[in-house]
Parts: structure tokens; sequence; C-alpha cells
């Protein structure tokens, strides 16, 4: 029995990806070459179907790589000399911090308890920070940090490059790109798609940093997929590697989808289902909302407590179809991680609510 | 009408690759979790089935990243503290060298002339190289350094890792693992999968040096992907990150099919139909083997020099239904590149060189 994927990434697949697939195979787009023009077509065309879902401006190129979490890597070695600051309030946000420590950057953070999210009036950056590492949508503890949030930040930091990862929540979140200098996301999240493609959203300023570092003696800033060889390559809307052709003509294909909808409606159906989900979640003597502050509850990401072992809630709500994640870590065990995505409708959190009642 | 592709990559899909899409496709493989029993089936099943394949010992880990040009840069970080060594006989061999100088190695090159190989007794290992880097199968001039003179080299210098490239030949070359420390492909290539895959094959010594390097002052591993943390992972069929879940299913599916043939059985029709294209090229007026060597050209990747302007010929036989490829960088206009990959049968490559020969 096919069952709906509410998992928080690998996720279910939006509902058109199949026939566009279908097409992609009539098309062999398997096959052709990635320095034909039928490509570089491909590559333009996803270009302006996230530029116009996403509000991306001309000072921003995007880029593609294998994943996200190869985007944290570029972006630090790309935009920082020596030192990064970082938001971390869960396990995704600190991996990004991770990976500036890997890189022998001198990285700073601010923290927050598992659950809990930053406001601006939280945050002071460090002043010799170069770039500012924020997560929108922390993944592991469905806490988000809201834009307006980020985008004050920004405004008050505003010599500071900020790097927003949306992984989990793009395209959710109704960035200003003419403030916020990079952000990033995955395709296997809200994008319905399997697993395989990064996208990067990254400006002139960091471009510029780039290749400043690439002249200091002694400044690494990687090999592959570095930002000026990714930038150039970008310009006659080639990728320097072999990239995944498929994985970015579908991504077109679904952004296309998504516009038709339209991002406001797409939006708004995001906040009408998490809206659903949190008030039962409210109201239940069972479950329990485990992020307290509404204004930090992820609109994508839905995460409760469970009064029953998770383990039980998980298998029985698959017995009737529907796979929900569990919880992240430590909370594996006691807490349920609910996808809220565009690929999943109304009617089927409907379902699952229903399901999760029954469990009561 | 669809093209049967003879390009070099991304190429012909392999015939089974559709029945094995459609069944991933029914069994959700998209939306599943990398962190559940069932991707870690997955990843043991295609690790098994290339195991077999290319007889690959216990010593050595099979790891997934984005792609083989991200596999370059992994090895040179993981495994080099100071001096590298490469055989340069192509762009892509060169790519390799250029990517050691990126991260600031000390990179020794030898050299040949395009269209020119790579024996045994050419070749002279610098003192303090720590790795030496070579190409099987140099996708730009079809050149090949047949497994027998690397595994001689290899024997001389014993001490040094050695990595191979075999991004356009895998499965076709019987690299000894006993010997040889670290090989590398894409997907796109030998194996007819869309691109977005790169496949890492490294053993117990590589690790033990990236350990080291980790533990030294001021030496940078990385951050994504390296190989500690990547082996650790591979322990339990894990990966770091959400790697392409659909890629992993499809190739161990393809090694399947590739294992039920048999290797031996396999490398003779990829030698057979190299020889059915290398007679006639042989024999025509109107084309000539690039490669004047015998023991240098490429099984895998066939590159002839034509008397017209390649576009013309590569038009023509589009016409027929088939894509070939145009020679490579300076050789785009005067050369044509043919794959010769177990995803086109001998009839095809015998209609191939049919279509060639009107041309005469």
């Amino acid at each position: 029995m096919k069952q709906t994927y509410f998992t928080p990434g690998p996720a279910e697949l939006y509902p058109t990806f199949y026939q566009h697939l279908q097409t992609a195979l009539d098309e062999q787009i398997g096959s052709i070459s990635h320095r034909s023009q039928r490509f570089r077509d491909i590559y333009r065309y996803t270009d302006e179907q996230l530029r116009t879902l996403l509000s991306v401006p001309a000072s921003h190129a995007i880029l593609f790589t294998g994943s996200a979490s190869e985007i944290w890597e570029r972006i630090l070695l790309n935009c920082v000399e020596h030192e990064s600051f970082h938001l971390v309030n869960g396990s995704f946000s600190r991996k990004f911090y991770d990976y500036a420590k890997a890189l022998h950057k001198y990285a700073h953070l601010a923290e927050k308890p598992f659950g809990e999210g930053f406001d601006y009036a939280d945050v002071e950056v460090p002043e010799y920070a170069e770039l500012v590492c924020v997560t929108h949508n922390e993944t592991s503890s469905g806490v988000q940090m809201r834009t307006p949030e980020i985008h004050k930040l920004k405004r008050k930091f505003n010599k500071k490059l900020f790097a927003v990862d949306m992984v989990s929540s793009a395209p959710y979140p109704d960035l200003d790109f003419s403030v916020i200098d990079s952000a990033f996301f995955s395709v296997q999240k809200a994008f319905g798609m399997p697993a395989g493609l990064g996208v990067w959203i990254v400006n002139d300023k960091c471009l510029e940093k780039a290749e400043r570092l690439q002249r200091y003696e002694g400044c690494v800033i990687g090999a592959h997929h570095t930002l000026p060889v990714l930038w150039k390559n970008y310009q006659t809307f080639e990728t320097p590697a072999t990239p995944n052709v498929l994985g970015i003509y579908l991504l077109g294909k679904i952004a296309e989808d998504f516009n038709a909808i339209g991002i406001d409606a797409l939006r708004r159906q995001t906040e009408e289902k998490a809206r659903m989900l949190y008030k039962f979640l409210d109201s239940s003597d069972s479950y329990e909302p485990f992020v307290k502050e509404e204004r930090h509850r992820s609109q994508t990401v839905v995460v409760a407590k469970t009064k029953k072992p998770s383990a039980e809630v998980i298998s029985a709500v698959k017995q009737a179809g529907m796979v929900i994640g569990s919880g992240y870590g430590k909370f594996k065990e006691s807490q349920i991680r609910i996808a809220n995505f565009p690929a999943t409708s109304a009617e089927q959190v409907s379902d699952l609510i229903s399901e999760l009642k029954k469990l009561a």
C-alpha cells in the first residue's frame, strides 16, 4: 500500500512529480550533455521559475550543488576568512557551526535550548564576525525564526554577510533578498523531490568576498564548487562539473507548478495546515506542541510531545497509511515530527489528525 | 524520436534503468528516510553488488558523494598533507591537478601531449609525493592507461597512496584493489544512469592518513564529506547527510544486472565493440583514430579525427537517431567522441558504424 509521507525530508513527492519525470524520460533528459543548449535552456528555465517564486533579484545567482550540507561548507570557505557567527538552536544549526570549526574558522555562537527560538532583540553579533548564519527553520526541533526578525537583524548589522538556512522551509519564508546575501535549501523537503540536489542563492557581495579571499596568500576557498567558478559558469547557465541534470529539470517544473498556484496562496495553505495541526495538538490531552512560543513554531515542521511512546504513535499511524517522523536525537522516543509541505493537502492533514485523535 | 546516446557522459541510460525506476517509485524510495532500516538495506545491497562486480576487498569502503569531481577534492583534502603527483594527459587529469593547486598542495605533474598515454616505464614518482593520481581513462582524449601498468607503478612506489580516476571506464578496468588504495567514478557514464552521484572506493590506509592529518594543527581536511565521517557512517550503512537515495538504489540494481551478465562477459563485450569501432576507423579514409598507440586506446571512449568538420558528422548521425560527442576543447571541430558503454549493444554500434560509413 502506498503511504503518505509526512516525514520532514525525504518527504512525500509532490503530486505532479511523476508526470514531470515521465516527460523527462520521454525527452531523454537523463542522457543530454550538460554542455548542450538543451541543458542551458533547462537551467535558465529553473532559474527563472525559482526567481519568480522566491522574488530573487538580479544581484543573486542561483547555483546547484550536491546537497544543502555541501552549501554550509561552500559558504564558510568562500565567505569567511577568520570569523563566523551562528545562531544555534538545534542539531542542524549546530552542524553549520561544527562545519565552521572543522574548517578552522573562529566560530562564535549564540545558543538557545532545544525547542526555543531567536528574536531580533536577543541577538548581538560579535564585532569581527564576517558572516552571520541563521537557520530559518530548525528541522530537528520545529523552531522557526520569523523573517521580519531576520531582516531587522541584518539591517542592524548590515556590514555583515547573512546566510539563511531554509532547507526545510523554502519556499515558505518570504525572505527579502534585497537585504539577505545568501540562502539555500535542498529539494527533498518542501519541493517534494527525491534527494540529491542543493540550491544556493547567493549575491555579488558574497562573490566579491570569495574573490578577495582567493587572492590572499594562505587562504583556501576550496577546489570543487568554489563560488567564483560556479558564478562564472552560471553566466552561461552552465555548471563546472556534471550536475544532477534531471533534478534541475524537475525542480524547474515543480517551481512552475508552485508559481501557477501563486506563492501567496501556497504560503496561506501552509499556514492553514499548520494552524490545523497546532490547534489539534493544543487541544489534545495526548499530544502537546513542543515549541511553547507561538511565534517560534515552525510552519513546515511541526514537533509534538507524545504521552505514549512515540514509536507506538508512529506505528499506529503507519497502519493507517501515513508515515510521520520520530523526534530528533534524544527526543526520538518522546516526540513526533510532522512535515507540513505543499505535497500534502489539507484533507490529508485532516486524515492524519483523525488518526492521531484515535490514539488518544 | 528517441535517440541513442553514444555521448561520453551523460550517456544512454542502461536499458533496465526504466523498470528499476518504476519499482523505486512504486516502493516510494524517493520518500524514505536516510536514517531508516530500508535505506540501510539499500546501501548494503548496492555495496554488495559493487563489491562483487569490481572485486572490492573488505579493506575498502564504498562511499557516496554528489559527483566524481567532488571526490577529486575529498581525496586531496583527506590524503595529502603537502605533496601530490599527477599523471596528466588530458583535460580531466589536468583538472584533478588544478584541484590540488587550488587547495594549496604542492602538486607535481608528469605530462603527455593530448592523445598520448602513460606506461609504467615512463613514470618516476617524486620522492615526497604522498598521493599518486592516475587517470585510467581520459574522457577528453580517449586515452587509457592499462591496469597492469598502473599496478606495476603502484608496486614500485608502494609507500605512496594511489588514487585511480575511472570515471568514464568503470566497471571496465580490472583494478586490483589489493594494491590500489582508492578509485572512483560517477554513474552517468558506463553505469547508464542520470548524473548526480559519485562513488568513492577507498581503503583503510587512506582513512589512517585522513585521521592523522585531522590531528595536525593547521591542517584542514574539509567539513562536508570528510573521509573519517563518511567512513564512520558507512559502518552502519548510513551517510552523514541526505544522499541521492534513489541514485544509490538504482546503482545497486544496475550493478546486479551487470553481475548477472558477469563482469568478464561485460568486459569482453566492451572490448569487442571497441574492436569494431577502431577497426572501422582504421580502415576508413574519412576518419582516423586520434590515439596512435593501440595499447593507449580507450576501450570506453573512442575518439576519432574527422575529415569533414565534426559538426557535419554529428548532425548527419543525429538525423539517423544517434547522438555522438564532439571533440573536447580545441578539438571540438575536428574530432568526434563515441562512448562505448554497456548501455549500447554491438548491434547499435554496428548501426552507428553504418551511418558513419555513409558519410565517407
